[in-house]
């Protein structure tokens, strides 16, 4: 049985996902899809443009079997805890074959033994990595040199820095690494991204970037969505801005980020994950001469750190999450397995995962204390149903509620930001 | 020399407060008045309709000499809390002489009885409060009961309850109180109130209350706005509502507050000031019901707290007023004096304040630091200039900072949030 896994965050669904999707079927010709998603925040640091019930439904309308959701605690961490997480729900479906992955080199034996070198840390490497460290590069920048050296020292010419450079292939390589780490028989392959780069900010037509098309949607531009999307696409962000759900942005989320950053005090700040190198300083300081979250972005960016991550930052300062907490959720890996969607094929093979995963499938959120507490029940026991660790999983799943519960304060109507909406919102079904 | 020492708050200023400044120069005759007024949130547990620094600007332009600054951890109390800091500031100007305050009563001597018992807490008057409280009513009506109960057993006839009622009464009893704990030599006289009560919600004409004027504002009737108040507070509000400052509400605190108790647990709710008896298992619950300001009051209140207290319950919580550091601060009073603004006539007072009180006159708030340091330096002292307690000082000058960083985010422009309004606007001077 082939089982194709695909990282989404489907924000929103675009032309260029369709592509990707009969790209990777017709590379593995699978009986089954699945799609791991980011829920109400995505990677680059946001809130998503329309929320993750209605992006799930895309998804399933489109093709995909069952849609698991990324929690929280990994969707808005980096590259590298956004595929940790990301490869552990596959992973941990125990039921997925090969796991495709949009590139713009699509080079998988050069991503690999990229991949190798970090996940095994040769001295060589890390000394050399060290040393750019020190000299006062930021960590892609330090490992993407460290890299070149060790290959050029190696006598390997590999167009190392190029591959580095490209968001894909980065996300790529952290796949990679956390299939290393979950020592997973999940077959990776690359593709070659179509049109426009994950970056480009600009329309380029049908195949535009999700950067773009927000970008569109926020100016109001349909006309030009409506190109670049598929009409399920369409029709559901049309339906949602509609009912006054969406769009969301960042930006919704001024008053509440501000109130918060003026009240954090140093201290407050350093404890939050990847604030380190004096920026909690920079936050205590520019949180009180901003007016504005793009402000405050623009006033915290420096050469060392990117826009995105800034962003990323912010929103773990936001939700309280400490460097601690996410070392524990990246060295134990995703406890759940919560399913936002799926489709009649998709029903089948969930059942099959039911019987053969090792983590409970979350299909009615309002149980999770119930599951909680079973899982606590076979804590002592040698022959345990489940291998979720019940402090973990709590916490986890906990954040993914606060998550839907600070995204509904978002919603352009009031009404809907009435009740917890991971508890009343049925899983969808097509 | 006569100081004549108002407690107001000016939110608005209306034909009332006019009525009640003359009618106290008429029975004082003063060389000076001063007024505390709360800053930028008041005792009905809310943001002021505008802000503190155009509020003082009106008070000074009506006649007030000096406007001292309620310290906000003072300003969002209770009754007897409010009245703790307001007397505190008045009485350590060490140069006020009368305090008079609007009453429905204006018996004096009746408050001032009912003063006594309540400070000197005999004990048949304590058994009988506590046998009420058990009974399950709350604290305002025990006490009300209380004390009839000890007049009766006095025999003496007092028409105790109805004066318990009214707003104005119960504050100038707690003035009454706070001034036999400060051992003041200020002299308390009560004058009745002109017009509305302090309650009533509805227009009634040139004598309107500040809630009935607030309503038009919120309408935007101000015709009628115009009849009730003098015209210098009708430019004055005019002109921040036509920059876009005003007028602020509760509601508009919705998204802050929403996403702050969203994010708390019982255990944080309970070391709030003021939560007890279940409330923090309240506004738990109803945090997670609730998409508006309303509906959360709506969703705590019970027949055992007023609107009112649960209201000021909800700044504390948002503010993280806890009860610990509440009970220090109604130990010790306000360590400071912040001017707001002064007239040509109260410069001389001011002058003079500055040599004979025994706490810090702030007319810079910028130099907050250096003050905190001079007092720090002489803490060991035994003949200090000042009497404050360094950190109770700056936990109190800081929370009046916090105050206006998250009422900068209320102005409906955004562009006012820009920096600390407090470090910023100078002194209003007349």
């Amino acid at each position: 049985m082939k089982v194709l896994g695909l990282v989404v965050e489907y924000n929103p669904y675009h032309n260029g996902h369709l592509y990707h999707l009969n790209t990777a079927k017709s590379l593995v010709n699978p009986d089954y899809v699945v799609a791991v998603m980011s829920g109400n925040f995505v990677q680059r640091g946001e809130p998503a443009i329309i929320d993750k019930f209605s992006r799930t439904e895309v998804a399933v309308k489109m093709g995909v079997d069952i849609v698991f959701e990324l929690p929280f605690v990994y969707a808005i961490q980096d590259a590298s805890g956004f595929a940790n997480g990301a490869v552990g729900i596959l992973e941990r479906t125990s039921v997925v074959s090969d796991l495709v992955f949009g590139s713009e080199s699509a080079d998988i034996e050069s991503l690999s033994q990229i991949s190798d070198i970090l996940v095994n840390q040769p001295k060589e490497y890390k000394k050399t990595l060290n040393r750019y460290l020190k000299e006062g590069l930021s960590f892609p920048n330090a490992r993407k040199y460290a890299l070149n050296d060790y290959f050029a020292h190696m006598n390997e010419e590999k167009e190392i820095i190029e591959k580095l450079e490209k968001s894909n292939d980065i996300l790529g390589l952290e796949y990679l690494n956390a299939l290393k780490l979950y020592d997973s028989k999940i077959k990776p392959q690359a593709i070659k991204r179509a049109g426009a780069s994950y970056n480009e900010e600009n329309y380029t037509g049908e195949i535009s970037s999700a950067t773009a098309i927000r970008k569109l949607i926020e100016e109001g531009d349909f006309e030009k969505v409506r190109d670049a999307v598929p009409d399920v696409s369409y029709d559901v962000l049309k339906r949602e801005i509609a009912l006054k759900k969406g769009p969301v942005f960042l930006e919704d989320m001024r008053d509440m980020i501000l109130a918060k950053v003026r009240m954090m005090n140093r201290k407050d700040f350093s404890k939050i994950d990847g604030i380190k190198e004096g920026l909690d300083r920079r936050f205590l300081d520019c949180s009180k001469v901003s007016s504005t979250i793009n402000q405050l972005l623009m006033c915290v960016k420096t050469k060392r750190f990117t826009l995105t991550r800034i962003k990323r930052t912010l929103l773990k300062i936001f939700f309280d999450l400490t460097a601690s907490d996410v070392q524990l959720y990246n060295k134990y890996g995703p406890q759940y397995l919560r399913v936002l969607g799926f489709s009649k094929n998709g029903q089948k093979l969930l059942g099959q995962i039911k019987k053969v995963s090792k983590f409970p499938i979350i299909t009615t959120p309002s149980r999770y204390k119930r599951i909680y507490n079973k899982l606590s029940d076979e804590s002592l026991l040698t022959n345990k149903k489940f291998n979720s660790i019940p402090e973990i999983f709590l916490k986890q799943i906990e954040y993914d509620f606060l998550a839907s519960n600070i995204y509904s304060l978002l919603y352009k109507d009031k009404k809907y930001a009435i009740y917890e909406p991971d508890m009343v919102t049925k899983v969808f079904i097509y």
